[in-house]
This record gives C-alpha cells, sequence and structure tokens, in this order.
C-alpha cells in the first residue's frame, strides 16, 4: 500500500535535489529574501489559515502550552522573517574545498563539500519549524519535505505554499520544499520507509516522536534533543556560582531540552549547600526530588526520588537531587542516567573539571558555566536546526555545514591499478 | 525474548567504552604490537579452528569464491599481522581539537575528538575482517562487537580469543572487543535494536546483508559496500586512455564494489570506439550485454541488455553497455542507476569534466581515472574499514577519522544565560 501524494512528492523532492546541489549562493539568497518578504505579504492569510488551527486545538482542548506553540501573531510571523535574514547572511557551505591532496601515482584528490540531498523533518506543532527547516535545509542546497503535526496544518499549508512559491520566483526548482499534507500517522511510516529518495530525517518534537522516528526508520536519521542534563557541584565549587547555575539551568525555561533534571552534590558539601540552594530552588516553584541524604538534610523542600527520577527529562520545574561521594561517582551516575545532551560540572579545582570533560560521554560538557549555552546561536552557528544527542554524523546544536555531506572528486590523467 | 550472551557483551562493551574514550595512544599501540605477535606466535591455533569450518564449508558446498575468502594459511595469518602495524603507525584521532573559539560572554568552545564509542560490525565469511575490524576499532578508541558468519565461527572464535586477550595484556579493558558466538539469523536483528549499549553498526558483506541492516537497524547504520559504478567515455576522450581505464575498471577485479558494471558511451564515438573495446572486453572474457545500438554496432560480441541490467551490481565479468546523445545523459542514466559509490568520466574537454564532477551524486567522481582507486590504501588513509555509499556522517573510504565523533567542551567562569 502506498500514498501518491508521498510518493509523489518524493519523487519531486529528489529530483529537486539534484538540482538544488549545483545551484549557486546568490539565488539561494534572493529565495531565501523573497520567502521573507512573502511572509510578511501574506501575513493576514497565514494568520487566518493559524486561526482555524487554534480554533480546532481550543476544541479538541489541546493543553495552554501546546497553544501557546501553535500561535502565530504578527510579531511571530515578523520574527521568522528576520530568522530568516540571519540563514541568509550566513556564508553558504557547499561548494567548500574540506581538504585536497596529491598521491603519488599523479591523481589529485579533493574533499568538497555537497549538500545532504533531500532531507525529511518530521515535527510537531510549531509553525515556525515549517519555516526555520525549510530556509536552513535551502541554504544548506536541499531539498526538504516537511511533515509536521496536524494540529498546525492549516498554517503549515499556508506557510509552505508561500514559502516554495517565493523560493521557486527566485529560481529554485519546484519540488525543493515540499510538504506532506496528509497528517494521518501512518503517512510517517511510509515516509521512513523510503530510502530510495530520503537522505536523511530528522524529528524535531518530543521524545515519542523521537524513539518512534529513529527505531522505525529505515532512512538514516539524527536523534535529536532529549536532554536528561545534570549539574555535578564539586566540593571546591564557588557556591554561590554554583547556585546561580542550578536556578539558571533548571528555571529559565525549563520545557527545553538543555534544562537541568538533575542536580548532583558533593557529600562534602551537601550539609553547607542543598539547605540554601533548594530553598531558593523551592522559592521559584521547584518541586525537588531527593535522594535519602537530600531528604535528610532538608525534610521540608524534598519528596523522595525513585529510580524513574533519575532517568526523566521532566521539562518542567522539578529537579531530582543526589548527594555524591565524588566526581567519580557523579560521571559514574551521569553516564548512566544522562541522554549525551549536556552536563556541567562547577569546581575550583582543575584536576577535578579535566576528569568530568574526558570521561562524561555527551555532546556537551561545560565547566562553570550553564548547561542552557547547548544552542546553536549560542555557539556562534547563527541557526540551529535540532540539537543532535547521537554521535553519528553530528553532535550537539546542528547548524548549517552539519546539514551537508561530501564527495571525493578525483582527477587524473589516465591511471589505472 | 532476549539472547543472554547478547546482551551480557552489549553490557560489557558499553562499559569498556567509557574506559577506552581516555586510553592512551601508547596503550593503544601496544595492545597492536601484541595482537600482532600473538596471531603469529598462535598461528596453529588458527590453521586448526580455520581446517574446521572449511571442511564443514567443503561439505555444506560452499562456493569456490566463498571458500577461498574463508581459508587461511601462514601467508595470510602474516599478513594480518603486517596489517596491524600499519594501523599502529598511523595518528591516533583521539583528543584532536577539530576547532577552537571564544564567544562574547567569555565561554571558551572547543570540538574535541572522540571515539564513536561501542561500534557492531556485522560480516560474513571473511577472516580477515575479525582482525581489520578490531585494530582499526581499538585505535580510534572504540570497543567493537564482532558479529561474523556461521560458516566462519571457529576460525573468527580462535581470533578473537587471541586478540582480546593480547589486547587485555596491553592494558585495553575486558569487554573491547566482543565476538558473538550465537550465528543465528535472529541473533543479528536482536543486536539490531540494542540502541542503548551500541553507537553505530557497520555491516560488511553482500547486497541483501547491507539491506538488511540499514533496514532492519535501530542503531544508526552506515550502508556500504554495494558499487554499481559507471565509466562514461566523453566523445572527446583519448580512446586508447578510455579502454586501459574500461578494462582496469571491469576486469581487475571483477568482484569488488569499485569495479565498473556499466559503460556509457558517447554516440558521436560509438561506432569508432565500440568495436575496438567490446572486442578487447570479449576477449578478456567478459559478458556484454548491450543497448540496442550497442548490439547493432557489434553484434559478434554482444546480447541485449534488459532494465535489470542497468541496476545491476554484477561482481562478475559482465559489463552492461549504452550509447548515449552526451554528458547530460550520462549524468541522469548514472544518478538514476548508480549507488552512489565511484563514477568516472574519460573525456578531454573542461566542461564536459566540471559538469560530470558537479552533478554526479557519487562518494568519488573521477576524470580521466579508473574507479578502481576508491579505497582507503589508495586514497592515502592507510587502512580502510569500508566504503560508505551513504551521505550521513561518513562518505566513501572510512579510515580512523571516521571512526570518531565528537564532542563540545565548554569552559566559563559561572556564565549564565
Amino acid at each position: 500500500m502506498s500514498n501518491s501524494e508521498i510518493l509523489t512528492k518524493a519523487h519531486r523532492a529528489k529530483a529537486a535535489a539534484f538540482a538544488m546541489a549545483t545551484i549557486g549562493t546568490s539565488i539561494k539568497n534572493a529565495a531565501l529574501d523573497n520567502i521573507a518578504a512573502a511572509l510578511e505579504k501574506y501575513a493576514a492569510d497565514i494568520l487566518a489559515a493559524n486561526a482555524i488551527d487554534m480554533e480546532a486545538g481550543e476544541k479538541k482542548e489541546l493543553s495552554r502550552a501546546l497553544l501557546d506553540r501553535l500561535a502565530l501573531d504578527g510579531k511571530r510571523i515578523k520574527a521568522m522573517a528576520e530568522g530568516i535574514q540571519i540563514v541568509k547572511k550566513l556564508p553558504d557551505p557547499i561548494g567548500e574545498t574540506i581538504a585536497e591532496w596529491k598521491r603519488p601515482n599523479g591523481l589529485k584528490i579533493k574533499k568538497v563539500r555537497v549538500p545532504l540531498g533531500v532531507i525529511a523533518i518530521i515535527y510537531e506543532a510549531r509553525p515556525n519549524v515549517t519555516v526555520d527547516a525549510a530556509t536552513l535545509c535551502l541554504k544548506a542546497g536541499n531539498a526538504t519535505i516537511l511533515r509536521g503535526g496536524s494540529d498546525a496544518i492549516q498554517t503549515n499549508v499556508a506557510l509552505a505554499k508561500i514559502i516554495s512559491e517565493a523560493a521557486y520566483k527566485a529560481g529554485i526548482p519546484e519540488g525543493a520544499i515540499e510538504l506532506i499534507e496528509d497528517t494521518n500517522r501512518e503517512t510517517v511510516k511510509e515516509l521512513l520507509q523510503l530510502r530510495e529518495y530520503i537522505d536523511v530525517v530528522i524529528p524535531r518534537g518530543g521524545k515519542e516522536l523521537i524513539q518512534m522516528v529513529v527505531t522505525t526508520s529505515s532512512i538514516p536519521a539524527i536523534e535529536t534533543g532529549e536532554g536528561n542534563c545534570h549539574a555535578y557541584i564539586e566540593k571546591t565549587a564557588d557556591l554561590e556560582m554554583a547556585a546561580r547555575i542550578i536556578i539558571n539551568a533548571k528555571c529559565d525555561r525549563p520545557s527545553v531540552c538543555n534544562a537541568i533534571e538533575s542536580l548532583l552534590v558533593d557529600e562534602a558539601i551537601a550539609d553547607q549547600f542543598l539547605p540554601v540552594v533548594l530553598r531558593q530552588l523551592k522559592e521559584k516553584g521547584v518541586e525537588i526530588r531527593g535522594c535519602e541524604k537530600t531528604c535528610a538534610l532538608c525534610p521540608d523542600e524534598t519528596v523522595p526520588a525513585t529510580e524513574t527520577d533519575w532517568k526523566t527529562e521532566f521539562l518542567a520545574l522539578i529537579l531530582a537531587v543526589k548527594v555524591v561521594k565524588n566526581v567519580d561517582e557523579a560521571i559514574t551516575h551521569i553516564n548512566r542516567y544522562g541522554t549525551k545532551h549536556s552536563e556541567t560540572i562547577v569546581t575550583r579545582n582543575r584536576a577535578a573539571a579535566e576528569k568530568f570533560k574526558a570521561n562524561i560521554d555527551a555532546a556537551a560538557v561545560y565547566v562553570n558555566a550553564s548547561t542552557r549555552f547547548t544552542d546553536g546561536f549560542e555557539f556562534g552557528f547563527g541557526a540551529e536546526i535540532g540539537i543532535s544527542t547521537q554521535k553519528l554524523h553530528a553532535r550537539g546544536p546542528m547548524g548549517l555545514p552539519e546539514l551537508t555531506s561530501y564527495k571525493y572528486l578525483v582527477e587524473g590523467n589516465g591511471q589505472v591499478r
């Protein structure tokens, strides 16, 4: 059984990807200009479509958080257009010579950066992903197949139409930006089997979506986003700095993947530090789930943690807290329960910092800073398509170069083996 | 249902991978020395085990080609040991600073090369893969889970025992080199679901094995090896050079993935070139499957090609031949039927060469050279774990750096967002 919409669009995207691979920077930038202008020009159409999704969402009694992600207004559309201008200004990664060398037999080998080809983005109810993903993939020379969630379908259809038409007018081939309009769950599974047409799939959304994609896709996938991040406060830490980092990493935006979910505190400073910091956290509305020692030290601020809590990305004002013997126990705990996203140590001890950096298996390992900096913009990449938590291809924040591959160009004068 | 051998070994490998990540070059090199010495020291044990596999293989009436791949002798064991010395001399990729920069807020970000972690290698009846894969992965700081085919099981068990003991004596943690001894087909499928323990899976073998692994694995996989490679002879080509390249690329080792399977010839030179080159090929025992025009030009040398022939990696002395209008038709044909492995154009026309290089979507694109050079050693990498035909992570020959990932180390002095 095959869904003709998916096959048709995948086929078109693949044809477009071949053309995209050799399209120059000026056309891509002109397309980005056109898209940004069109979003503002057709803002009323976008808002009208969004109103339909919002009404349906309210009828379905979607959560406030979901409705907030779904809602667009003039300001958000303007922010999308401004984001596109940032992407336009980023250097075009395509065509870059990554390395070149000559072999003793005279063969000249050049490793050059090329697009990945067709990228499928599977996401949920954030319409801004439609714009972000399409424009980032375009700048990196890729064709994109977008498959957003049903709750944002009207908005996405409006956005995709505006984006692809604006891009086409600048010389981007038809098919380079495709939206799958069938939001049936089965269509995703079908899409994920189209290895022949799609080079890479990137899921963006909650844990369940990501797990579904990475475990069922036969197309190479990049696992993104799940962040069970930790802060470990070593015994020599500047405790004021430690409290500042913990509060920032937990409370600044608890719903994002680079927020911390667990706090590990060295036993040598636990009785001095925990009562102070847990009180501050509680005042900020954080629920504390403590290990036995934590609960004993701060009975008023805590509830007992369960095994599940150490594994959980709460994405909420909840923090699991554990007293550990030393940096070794902290490392073991983090490597056992973490999701390889972002981990930080607060310490004044160089040896402890080096041990932590060397032994923690995560995309980003911090010393004396908040985990909240794991982000394409904060890293200085100028953009971000997601944060990879796997080790193949890309790790941590993914910008434009992470949306590319390479090929070898080999020039000879008749060499045979 | 779970196989306790697989789970136990995967668990051990993961524990070993954490230790491997920080093991120094000198220990890894000492381990490689030990392994090379042990292979020669225990050659008699290896040969005895191999004799059991050979006897079973003959009873099962395995093909000559398979038995040849399976067979070991003193010379082959010596070659394995010498190969290990080459790996030892390669620079250790781990710990390399790939990039570093400072952010306006004072954060110092360093991108450093780290091992992938646990790599599973799924392969068939070539016992040399056991040695190659284990030693390359070891040098790149990874733990390895080997799962070879049932036909080589006694040889693999002997090799793995010798390798892991020799490595352990040099300080490599137990579990860093594991062989799955259960060769039941179901065990592979089970192994391919262990995302929690295994970071990457690399299949090495025939098309069916590779397709099975990439489509059923929930672990990130690297597709390797299938090569439906082409040579395109443009009308300005030096025809003597063209014939030399075609004969080398087809006949030197027809069973390997970088051999050509199809020849495309510009119609302007077809009547002049095809009769000459097809006669030469026929003399070398090559069966020619031609398009209509080819068959009309050389009725004595050809049989008619079917649609299937354009798609087929023959891995034998068979060549599909098609007359094409120009470089555009050649590019379209190759991008349609090729497997993104290696493609060559023979031409004296710069514009045609540039067009071919820019538009062909393959790991290696050649001008005036044989496709047979797509190989880690020929590229100067000093080693090769396989040739990737996908675009994610690595493309073309994969050496040590392709067996690594990276992480970001971020140093601050209390930064929060």
